[in-house]
């Protein structure tokens, strides 16, 4: 195996480096954040850095990089409080990943891609019709990450829509039955296969498959 | 599809409301964290909220519960201000779910799951000996979310060890090839197929496959 120091790292050319890092961390979510400017317009961006907070209450968040990187979604988010957070599924991949092209913000994104803006009742924010798993988040805290200017944004989940044929009993959902995919690094996508859950752990028990 | 409200979710029962808000997210990272306590027994946890921060300088996240909920490595982190990141593997997948256990804090979890810590010059913190991707952090930062006291802790990269027939020329690693496993929820564990990767996306250009 390879030993590789963090001066070495610093050494590498730029996109090497953030190749490298960005998949060093592992596998991530890859999600559509859906949301509208302050004159209503549509905007959608593809982000992998999807994070539980927590589940009571209902937390989730995202790192947002620094505001010149990521500028539409994150003023969208501050200047409305509410934005929805989209799967992605192999049908409508490479219109996901074509969501980071930099387009203006008079641009929908939705539009030049080709994916369907899709409204619920007292949400204003626009969900990926085509997505079989989305959820809208109320904006809670805005945290900045003094070290590299980024922000930790949380919100709240006020409503889910996903399909009910991949919810268990015991409120796990199947995402490899709805195809959701997973990502690496800045642009490989993946498709799933589980292998197992397992039972909650205990000291000087065996590990125990759960079979539903 | 169905529609679920914040108040629904709300009025389920905990561990339903944890499967369910775990699994939306979408899939996530698995990796064991190893750390030293200030007496130099080594601890080892099962996290699945690893987050990358940024490439340069190349720092990572992760989501730490409440104190009182995940408290050695956490104690550890603070006390000796490093602590690695272990990928985790089909091979040994119930040993790493079984590092979630309450073990006391005298106990080793090396020991008791039966995983090999490895210690590397200048790095008071064990790594997983079986793990192919693994890395060391210097913590930089504890941000207090308040919203339910959990912890943003961020580190910088130190040091890397992983198998050289992974990396790719520009820099990205092939984690289906390394056989890193992803997670859903509390205790779903996958392995991964590459669907595809995509070249870094502009307005008006067709989005283009990666060959290399």
């Amino acid at each position: 195996m390879q030993i590789i120091s963090s001066s070495t790292i610093q050494s590498w050319e730029r996109f090497y480096r953030a190749n490298f890092i960005n998949s060093l961390t592992g596998f991530k979510s890859v999600s559509l954040i859906g949301t509208i400017n302050k004159n209503g317009r549509p905007n959608l961006g593809v982000f992998s850095s999807v994070v539980h907070i927590g589940s009571d209450p209902a937390l989730v968040g995202y790192i947002n990089r620094p505001i010149q990187a990521a500028p539409h979604t994150f003023a969208n988010i501050q200047s409305t409080g509410v934005y929805t957070i989209n799967h992605v599924h192999p049908f409508f991949l490479e219109q996901a990943h074509q969501t980071s092209a930099k387009y203006p913000e008079e641009v929908s994104e939705f539009d030049e891609v080709g994916l369907i803006p899709e409204f619920l009742d007292g949400i204003p924010a626009p969900f990926v019709k085509e997505s079989r798993v989305k959820y809208a988040l109320s904006l809670e805290e805005i945290i900045p990450i003094k070290l590299n200017n980024t922000f930790l944004v949380i919100g709240k989940i006020k409503e889910v829509k996903l399909e009910e044929n991949i919810v268990l009993k015991d409120g796990f959902l199947e995402l490899d039955k709805a195809s959701s995919l997973c990502s690496n690094g800045i642009d490989g996508y993946y498709t799933t296969q589980l292998i197992d859950r397992y039972r909650y752990a205990k000291p000087g028990a065996k590990t125990e498959k759960i079979k539903i």
